[in-house]
């Protein structure tokens, strides 16, 4: 553990939002970091960052110079350009890079696409952790306490790089494992890719409907739990839909399987099976509650 | 409004669980309700009914006599044989009936099925309240503070009875809604049954995958959020999918065809459309988080 050398002194947070501000403003409180200079399209995000102590100062990719520490948290869609705008930096071979996006083969591909080379220094991340909510002001300096982040180094990753990522996530209290992008992406898309989609599935199934009551207006707790994820960044997991396609479609070509079995239990009345289905599950998730590090 | 005037003596509550019993203590509280009567199969849920101070004493159902209130909490397919138990007892066309179950058209079969009529005290209803948890313990006075519940007279209902079960909810700080019982179940079918059988098929399909590393390990809250009606009771909703089939299938059928055109966008990488749904979803979610009533 090298936590207490760490110092890092120009960081730029490309992408002002929840996510990366959430792991600037950790890190800042932690002492590990000094100026923080945020990049965004959008003008507003940078004046409610910076109202909030996030950012230090603005500017453009253009005119970022003499950076130590790049952090990448635009929609992952997005990525490729970026990368493609700081590719004659000087700051490219020597800073280290990191990211917080949903997917991390296609971060990783993007890093090759739009600079031509895979940096030694860029070290992939992604934090399992978040809210249904949209831009900076939802930032929580507590964000990631507890929870997990993946690491997810491409094949020329710098193993000191990595330590010191690695680290970072340590001072935002997360705990850090280490993966292959292609693990990484197999895994959430299962666990937080596909029930977005599903969630997102379910709220336009029932206002593409013929039937014209007011169902929303008979939705209880479970129905606000199971579509919380849809009130999530549409630009954001559109974007993941994009570049974790394979996966996704993967396990979603396999839950449309088993509800398609479901379906025939529930028209042939097997009670029993049906029993054994829910009560597998409820074990199975009893067990994910009592097992989970957040 | 006749609030204040209710008061009512002797009640039997069949099936001592969560939601019967929860219904029960805030009435108690309330003091609209004076001794409460526990029937159920469970011994041990009898017991912690005892000591929770929501059932005064213990009976069977042959051993039930001068009935003022009869309250139904049992998983809806094992009402119509509690009918049937109750045919021949005086007080099945004196007492007021209720029953707090998921489905309300099966319940009145259920009643025609038992008792071979359909009693003009018996007044169906449903609090829009609940917990994924099972058991009395789980029982919370103020359940259904602030929520909604459902009434669907049967066609020969006593305008009487239903004014006071209404009043009941009400005390219970319920806002009280009468719909027909096909409304109700078409409905319910789209805001609760439906997300509770994609839940539990979310962790099924799961956890019948032949990937095996621990995916559960990197499911974060919004995971937690969609699956927290898996760990619901088992019984209780497959008797739900068994009682409420043809509207479930309905809604199942609609939402698959969702999944299946946005499977194709996905494939087909039609970004724009995508975030289209996901926008539309999005706001409509909020909107309905804006309007809810609880």
């Amino acid at each position: 553990m090298t936590n207490n050398k760490i110092s890092i002194n120009r960081v730029a947070l490309i992408g002002v939002g929840m996510i990366g501000g959430s792991f600037i403003w950790s890190l800042k409180r932690a002492g590990v970091i000094n100026h923080v200079i945020g990049v965004d399209i959008n003008f507003s995000e940078l004046e409610t960052a910076t109202e909030l102590g996030i950012i230090d100062s603005k500017s453009s990719l253009d005119s970022l110079h003499d950076i130590d520490m790049i952090v990448l948290a635009t929609p992952v869609g997005a990525m490729a350009s970026v990368f493609s705008a700081l590719k004659n930096k000087d700051f490219i071979n020597t800073a280290l890079i990191t990211d917080v996006g949903s997917t991390k083969q296609s971060v990783i591909d993007a890093a090759q696409q739009g600079l031509g080379f895979l940096p030694k220094n860029f070290v992939p991340s992604h934090p399992i952790a978040g809210r249904e909510h949209i831009g900076i002001q939802h930032a929580e300096e507590m964000m990631f306490y507890g929870h997990r982040a993946i690491i997810t180094p491409h094949a020329n990753t710098d193993s000191d790089a990595i330590d010191t990522i690695k680290s970072l996530w340590e001072h935002c209290g997360a705990s850090v494992d280490i993966m292959t992008a292609e693990n990484h992406d197999k895994i959430l898309a299962a666990t937080s890719h596909l029930p977005h989609v599903l969630a997102y599935g379910l709220m336009e199934s029932l206002t593409t409907t013929e039937y014209e009551n007011p169902i929303f207006d008979y939705a209880a707790g479970g129905f606000k739990s199971f579509t919380r994820t849809a009130s999530s960044n549409p630009i954001m997991w559109r974007d993941i839909c994009l570049n974790n396609k394979t996966d996704i479609l993967y396990w979603l070509d396999h839950y449309q399987q088993t509800l398609s079995e479901l379906r025939e239990l529930i028209a042939n009345e097997q009670g029993d099976k049906i029993e054994e289905i829910f009560q597998r599950s409820k074990s199975e998730r009893d067990k994910y509650l009592v097992n989970k590090v957040n």
